[in-house]
C-alpha cells in the first residue's frame, strides 16, 4: 500500500468521510487513492475558497471534520480566507496540502514557495509528512488535532513522494485532547455576581449555542437571577427559532454595541472573549464594555463551558427553560423589497428545519431579529470577518444535512468572492436556495468610509459601487448550471423562497433590494 | 496632511500612477486619500486575485509597478496566488495591505491574524508602517524595493491609524538597487564554450526577451557560433512575431524537455536558472540537462544579463540579427475546432501589436509555435504555475496599453479561479478579447494522473471533469457585463477573434474545442 492509500484509510478510520477537493499535479496520488479505496465522498470545487468554506459549513453541521485537498502554497492561499473564518469559528478542519516531492524541493521549480510559512498563520496545527511509512500516523494525529479542544485547524503538508511511495501503514485513531476544565473558583464568583442584584450580563458562545437544552438552562438562570444573556456578533452555529430560547447578539456597529453593553456592572464570559470592536475607528473605543464593569471568565473557549453552564444551573437550582414566544412572522405585502420587507419575506418563508447560511452583511442585518419566531432552524454565519464565506458555507452544510433545506442569505458584493460554489451545488444537486441581496454596492464599506471621518468625493464612493456594470446574478447562476429568477416584489420573494426550499437541487433568487 | 495622503502622494511622486484595489474597512482612509489627491487611476476588482494579477499584467507591459490595495491577512491571501506568479516572473509590484490600528491589534478582533507571517512567503520585501510621520518614507522605500534588481514584490503593511493620523510627510523617491554586474570571468568561459565547436545552448530569460534588439544579438551570436537558443517554459514577457527573432521555449512535459536538451555539451545560462522539471514524477528525473553537460552561469536573474549579451556580441563581433521568416499563418478552414485549428485560428487572427495573455495550459500548448509568424506581438504568460492568472493578467495589460488589443488565451478550468476579472474589463471598457478553450475538463491533470503511475478509475477521472454541469461562459460573461458568443467552427472562430480585437471594450468567445 502506498502512503496516499494509508493516509486515506487512516482518515476514514478516524471518522472522516467527506473530502472537498481542488487538487493539482502534486495531489494526483491522493485523488487516485480516494478513488480506489472508495471510502470517502469526494466533492470538487472550482476554486479553493469554495473547498475550505464548504469544509467549514460541513463540519459546523456534521460536528466532525471534513478533509480538504489543496495544491501547494498558492492553492492553500486561495482557500486561506475561509480557513481564517473557520479558525475564528473554531470549526474542526483538516487540510491536506500537497507539496513537491521531498527531493524536488531544492530545485526551486516554479510552484515552490515556503509552504509551512504560508499555512502557519491560518492553522492551529501544522505537520509536514516525511515518509510513506509515517504519513498514516500523521493523518491520525491531524484528525485528533482538529477534534481537540473546541475544534481546530489541522494542516498536513504532504510531499508527493510520501503519497506515491510504497510502505504506507494505516494508523489507529488518536484520542483528541478534551476541553480543559473551567476554574471552580470562577463558578463561585459567577454565582456571587448573579446573586448580587447588580446588572449582570452572561456573554456566551460556542457549544452552548448549538444545543437548545443549554440555551434553555441559560434562559432559566437569567430568569431566576435577573441577568441578561447575549452572544457575540459572529458565532459558529446557533440553534434557534420558535419554541426555542431566544438568543440575542451583540450589535456590529460600535455605537450601538456600546449602548447595548452600557447597563452592566458585571459580565460573566462563557466560551467567548470580552467583546471588542470589530474594527478601530478614529475617536471610538476598541473596548466595548463599560470601564467599571467587572469581567469574570467562567470558561474560555478552550475550557468546558457546557459543564460550567450545567454547574451554574445546578447551583441555582434551575432546569426549566424560559421561552418567550416570539410572534410567528407575517409574510410581507406586495411591494418593493425594502430592508424590512426582505427580512419579513425570509422570516415567513423559512421552512421547519432550515439551515440558514448568513452572509447578508449590511442589507441582511435585520433578518436575524425578524426570524426569532420563524420555524426552528440552524443559523451559521461568517465568523472571521473575511467575506466570501456564504456560498461555500451553504454548500458544505447541504452536504452534511441532505434532508434539510439550506437558505443562503447573501450580500451581492461578498458573493462574488466565491460565486463558483454555485457550480458545486449544481454538480451535487444540493438543496440550497441562495437569496442574493442585490443593492449593487459595497454598502457596508460606504458606511465605514464615513466612520473614518472622510467626507468622500465621487471617486471614493465610486470605488464602493458595483453597479457599473450591474451584475446579473440570474445569468451567473445559469452559467454554472443553477436555475435562477430575479424578483422585485416582496410577496413574490417570500413565495419564491418557500417554493425553492421544497424542491431538490439549488436555486438562486436575485432579490432587487430597494434601499 | 494625514498619513494616507502622504503615502499616496509619495507613491505618485515615485512614478506609481495606477492602483488596483479591493479595499475593506481598514483601508478607507487610503480610498479617501486616493480620491482627494486625484493622483492615481483607481481600478476596482471584485476579488483580490483579480487585483494582484492585474497589477502583474500592468507592470509587465508598463515596466513600472502598480500598487494594490488589499484588506488584512485574508485579503492578501486571496491575492497571494497571483503575487506568487508575479514573484516568479520578477514583476515589480507594491502591495499596500491595511491592518487594524496599532492599538487595536492586541484585542484580537475577528479579522486579526499574523499579517507579517501571511505576506512573507509571497514577498521579497516586507515593512510594517508604524506612524503617520514615517509611512511616506516607507512608501518611497517600497517603490525602490519593487524596482530593484530585476523587479521585486514589495509589501507594505499599513495599520489604519498610520493612515488616518495627521503628520504625514511626503517622501522623495528613493533610488532602487541596480542589477549586480555579471562576472567577467564567466564571459571568457562563455566565449570559450561558444568557440569550442561543441554543441552549446544559450538558455536565457528576463529583460533580454523583452527587447527584439537583444534577442537579435543573441540570434547573431547563435548564427556565428552554431549555438542554439532556448528560453524557459514560463517567462515574464516575450517580444516576438513576424520580422523578429524566433524565441523557442523549453517543453513543459519532462520527456519532451529531456529530448530537447539531450544534444548539448555546454549550457550558458543568462537570466535563468538551470532548467528543472515543473513537478517531480515517479521514475522521472528532476534535472533536465544531461549529467555530462557543463553549466555556466553568465548572469543570474539578479545580474545584468543585458550587458552580458552585449559584451558577448561585442567580443564575437556580431551585431546584425538573424531572422528566419516564419510563414504567415493561414486561417483554418471551416470545421470543428481541433487543437490544430484552434492554433491556426488564433495565429491568423492576431492583429499587429497585440498583447497575448496566455493561460491556455494543455489545449493552448500548440499556439505559441503556431504564432511565430503572426504579426509582431507581446506575449505574457503564467509564470509561477498557479492557475487563475489569465483574466487578471489580460486586464492589467489592457490598462497599461489602452491603444493595443489584448487577446487572452484561456483554458476553461483555470479561468474559473478569477473569472471576476471580466467585470473589471467591462467597467473599464478594456479591449480584451478572451478566448475560452472549452474542453470541459482539467485536461492537464488527467495527463498528470497517468504520470504518477495511477490506473485511474471513474471516480478519479470524474474529479478532473468539469462538464457536469457544463459551464456556460456566454452566460457568465453576460452576467458580468461582457458581450459574448459561443463558436463551434474554426473559420468563424478566426473571424470572430479578428473582429473582436478591432472593437473597443471586452468580448468573450467560448470556443467549443473538439478533443
Amino acid at each position: 500500500m502506498n502512503g496516499a492509500e494509508s493516509l486515506v484509510r487512516t482518515l476514514h478510520g478516524a471518522g472522516v468521510s467527506v473530502c472537498f477537493a481542488n487538487p493539482g499535479t502534486s495531489e494526483m496520488q491522493f485523488v487516485d487513492a480516494l478513488d480506489r479505496t472508495g471510502s470517502m465522498r469526494c466533492i470538487l470545487g472550482l476554486f479553493e475558497g469554495v473547498v475550505t468554506g464548504a469544509a467549514d459549513g460541513y463540519a459546523r453541521m456534521a460536528k466532525v471534520p471534513a478533509v480538504t485537498l489543496l495544491h501547494l502554497a498558492p492553492g492553500f492561499a486561495n482557500g486561506a480566507a475561509n480557513v481564517h473564518n473557520a479558525k475564528k469559528a473554531r470549526t474542526p478542519m483538516i487540510n491536506l496540502v500537497g507539496d513537491h516531492a521531498t527531493y524536488h524541493l531544492k530545485y526551486n521549480a516554479p510552484l515552490t514557495a515556503d509552504l509551512e510559512g504560508a499555512v502557519a498563520p491560518f492553522s492551529d496545527w501544522v505537520r509536514t509528512a516525511t515518509t510513506a511509512e509515517t504519513i498514516g500516523r500523521d493523518g491520525a494525529e491531524a484528525v485528533a488535532a482538529a477534534m481537540s479542544g473546541p475544534g481546530r485547524i489541522a494542516t498536513l503538508l504532504a510531499p508527493s513522494d510520501t503519497g506515491w511511495n510504497e510502505g504506507g501503514v494505516v494508523a489507529a485513531p488518536v484520542e483528541p485532547e478534551p476541553l480543559a476544565a473551567y476554574d471552580p473558583a470562577a463558578l463561585d464568583a459567577a454565582i456571587a455576581m448573579l446573586e448580587s442584584g447588580e446588572p449582570t450580563l452572561i456573554y456566551f458562545s460556542g457549544a452552548a449555542l448549538e444545543d437548545p437544552a443549554l440555551t434553555g438552562l441559560l434562559s432559566a438562570i437569567a430568569d431566576k437571577t435577573g441577568a441578561k444573556l447575549l452572544s457575540p456578533t459572529s458565532n459558529r452555529r446557533i440553534e434557534r427559532g420558535a419554541g426555542r430560547p431566544r438568543v440575542d447578539k451583540l450589535f456590529y456597529a460600535v455605537d450601538l454595541a456600546l449602548e447595548q453593553l452600557r447597563p452592566y456592572r458585571n459580565v460573566i464570559l462563557i466560551g467567548a472573549p470580552e467583546p471588542v470592536a470589530f474594527f478601530a475607528y478614529p475617536d471610538k473605543p476598541s473596548v466595548l464594555l463599560p470601564e467599571a464593569a467587572r469581567r469574570l471568565t467562567l470558561a474560555t473557549s478552550e475550557e468546558d463551558g457546557v459543564a460550567a453552564i450545567r454547574a451554574l444551573a445546578d447551583r441555582l437550582g434551575v432546569s426549566r427553560p424560559v421561552i418567550v414566544d416570539a410572534p410567528r412572522p407575517i409574510p410581507p405585502k406586495a411591494g418593493s423589497i425594502t430592508y424590512e420587507a426582505l427580512a419579513a419575506a425570509v422570516a415567513a418563508a423559512l421552512p421547519e428545519g432550515a439551515i440558514v447560511a448568513d452572509e447578508g452583511i449590511t442589507v441582511g442585518r435585520g433578518i436575524y431579529a425578524a426570524t426569532t419566531g420563524s420555524a426552528p432552524m440552524s443559523w451559521i454565519a461568517i465568523t472571521g470577518g473575511s467575506i466570501g464565506i456564504g456560498p461555500p458555507l451553504a454548500t458544505g452544510a447541504a452536504v452534511a444535512c441532505p434532508d434539510r433545506p439550506v437558505v443562503a442569505l447573501q450580500a451581492d458584493g461578498s458573493s462574488m468572492y466565491t460565486i463558483q460554489a454555485l457550480w458545486t451545488q449544481a454538480r451535487e444537486n444540493l438543496n440550497v436556495t441562495t437569496v442574493i441581496f442585490a443593492n449593487r454596492s459595497y454598502e457596508v464599506l460606504k458606511q465605514e468610509l464615513y466612520k473614518v471621518g472622510a467626507n468622500p468625493g465621487r471617486g471614493a464612493l465610486d470605488m464602493l459601487e458595483i453597479d457599473r456594470p450591474a451584475l446579473d446574478f440570474v445569468a451567473l447562476a445559469r452559467g454554472m448550471g443553477v436555475p435562477a429568477k430575479r424578483v422585485e416584489d416582496a410577496a413574490e420573494l417570500c413565495r419564491t423562497i418557500a417554493d425553492a426550499t421544497k424542491e431538490p437541487g439549488p436555486f438562486l433568487i436575485e432579490a432587487m433590494v430597494d434601499d
